[in-house]
């Protein structure tokens, strides 16, 4: 059976644009993997008569709601009884809930009130969500075939409790399995791919090709449906390796984060550390990369070189070169790659010198020019880029981006330019 | 009269999950400003009926419609017809339009396609919102009480028209002016903030104080409502001066952007310049104080130095420092900010050495242990913060915000001691 969803989220925080409804993102691309149908996203305040409208309305549209917020102790009340009241319901005090909840705060050495014991009342024979993150669980019931379901608002919570409750109860709903895979590209924009598998995204139903524009990069994601997991896997696999023999230059990863996550992995691997000369990007490789909890095993660190002084005083940059051809030029960015390496002591140094813009160079380079250079123990290569008339944010984004794929080609051996 | 506003975004990319409705935090924030409540966020597909079914629900429920997405060349139809139909309003041709498009083709040397000159069609007698920074034109009429406004999707396109068209509609619609300020506040929590303010919150309704929780730092909003904008001004000018004496010191600024953005006009009123020297934020600060146009003019560069190699090979802190002190500690945070001072050549060198976590140090710092530095022509300060067990992103951004507040104050002579 198909399923059609609606995502109820519950806070006047969200109406007084205070905070943006990123859970209504993460939920939908989590729900689209499994194959649910998202037709409509909908935000009410703290106000139980609108939420009662709005689930009054989405019962008869949809056969899933998944709401969001509301459970903490502080409105504890409103998303839960108004779901009781609305789907008759009786809202019932969960002993071993609340037993946990009395364990978690005496061994933080606090107090519980009693509105905290409020979180443990959630709708009768309703499956339980345990909250990872928090202290508020959430809950799933079926009333006359639609299905409620009802997670934490704050976005870390919410993400946690759809892994590990949402997503099993909602896979339970149907006897078909879908598995997803996700091909990250990089170097070659949406309808370009798009135009490249044409005629096997037209072809097939299932499994299904899809891509999907995401800033600065691109995705694919196939889908097939079969009655196990196994079976799912083989109809994907022959899917893959087409869809790779096609466009696999550009595909960094399957199933992964970012390309800084790529590169970490390769990295640390390989047994190899990177440094980063940063002008354009002005600190943004760095940071991209030190997201990542444990970054330091692989990553020195690196020199935001913002004026020249900085590229010949830090980095060593010979300053013939930079009044001979510029700060925005291959030669520097070669020689800021190789400063790099050197003062880190790092096996490999990558650069980024560019015109981000809003205005050109005081040479005139156009906003959008991106030399990339990448110094490692066999020499130094450098690659150019156009990235054209996009925001200087956009153009930060290419550059970075640019750059972690360029070592991401060279850590795998693959072509080295795009 | 008071208003109430329900919010319709247009976007089957919305429902997948691949985008999230950034449009819909915006415009909340900005109606907000304006005195008008919204009441619902809702999201559909590019689907007529679902369209036409969320229009009839809304004319029903508010007296103010804001669309978002759905008038691209592409989707042209959708949006504009659907609201036609539902409106009983002709989509006509708007010839000065399609007359501007035209011009706008022909200076780029492209030709215009047909499907293009359906953006020009447009409900009959709608005021005309012109896009600045796109193709698509958007519009408002009244019908039945009821105002309808369309924007484009794209958020840049969505914001220029909100603030150039929809906020001079939506503020004509009214006989009163509502004026608000901001105040941005950091080193103070948004209940903490509260519960100074409580006395001041609960006893005022025009103009009226209202503080939000942002992400790593808070606001406050002041509104008032008047006959004239000098009038409603006159009488935020006391409230101001009355808020900021009770929480002064936390306010980096009254309608700025961010901590950076105070910092880069502080540097460039006085002349000075910055450099970073960064371990746990990793290039975090570089990277915000760079998202600025123009940023080189104040900001030097700065060093990673994510290894103790670096700290003391780049930035020249002493070896035994880093071995009788531990990396993170005052006087390594000392030595860097002093370091990235002299190798850059930059007026002030701020540094950052610290504990982000998920993981202890090798010393047993507990996560959020931070130190930030000063290094200034008059000498060297040092602030510790302990940010406690928060996520890694949270303990970088406040670290990073710590050493921007640290620099405003600084700059502008304010007590150094949070």
């Amino acid at each position: 059976m198909h399923h059609t969803a609606e995502l109820i989220a519950v806070g006047t925080e969200i109406l007084l644009g205070n905070i943006t409804n990123t859970d209504a993102q993460m939920l939908s691309e989590g729900l689209s993997a499994l194959g649910i149908d998202v037709l409509y996203h909908t935000v009410v305040g703290d106000n139980p008569a609108r939420l009662r409208e709005a689930l009054t309305v989405a019962r008869q549209r949809v056969d899933v709601i998944i709401t969001t917020g509301g459970l903490g102790p502080t409105y504890d009340d409103l998303t839960k009884q108004t779901i009781c009241e609305v789907f008759g319901r009786k809202n019932v005090l969960h002993e071993d809930i609340a037993a946990w909840l009395r364990a978690r705060f005496a061994a933080q050495n606090q107090v519980m009130t009693d509105n905290n014991l409020a979180q443990a009342c959630l709708p009768e024979g309703a499956t339980v969500f345990p909250n990872a993150n928090g202290t508020a669980p959430g809950c799933a019931f079926c009333e006359g075939g639609v299905h409620v379901l009802m997670l934490p608002g704050p976005p870390h919570e919410c993400l946690g409790m759809f892994r590990s409750g949402a997503v099993p109860y909602l896979r339970a709903l149907s006897e078909d399995v879908i598995v997803s895979h996700t091909l990250r590209l990089y170097g070659k924009g949406e309808s370009a791919v798009e135009a490249i598998l044409r005629d096997r995204i037209a072809a097939m139903t299932n499994p299904s090709v899809a891509p999907y524009a995401r800033t600065d990069e691109c995705m694919l994601r196939l889908t097939a449906k079969a009655n196990s997991e196994a079976a799912a896997e083989a109809m994907l696999a022959p899917v893959i390796a087409d869809v790779m023999r096609a466009v696999g230059d550009w595909v960094y990863g399957v199933d992964v984060e970012n390309l800084e996550s790529v590169c970490f992995a390769l990295l640390k691997e390989k047994g190899l550390t990177l440094a980063a000369a940063e002008s354009c990007t002005g600190g943004l490789i760095a940071k991209r990369i030190t997201d990542l909890p444990g970054a330091s095993s692989v990553f020195c660190g690196g020199v935001v070189s913002y004026t020249n002084a900085v590229k010949s005083g830090v980095l060593g940059v010979d300053r013939a070169l930079l009044e001979q051809f510029g700060a925005v030029s291959e030669p520097v960015a070669r020689a800021m790659a190789e400063g790099v390496r050197r003062i880190t002591g790092a096996d490999l140094g990558v650069s980024v010198t560019g015109v981000a813009g809003p205005g050109t160079d005081e040479r005139g380079n156009p906003v959008g020019t991106v030399f990339i250079g990448l110094a490692t123990p066999d020499g130094t290569l450098c690659r150019a880029f156009a990235f054209g008339k996009r925001s200087r944010a956009r153009i930060r984004g290419h550059a970075a981006n640019s750059a972690f794929d360029l070592v991401r080609r060279f850590l795998q051996g693959k072509p080295l330019s795009v």
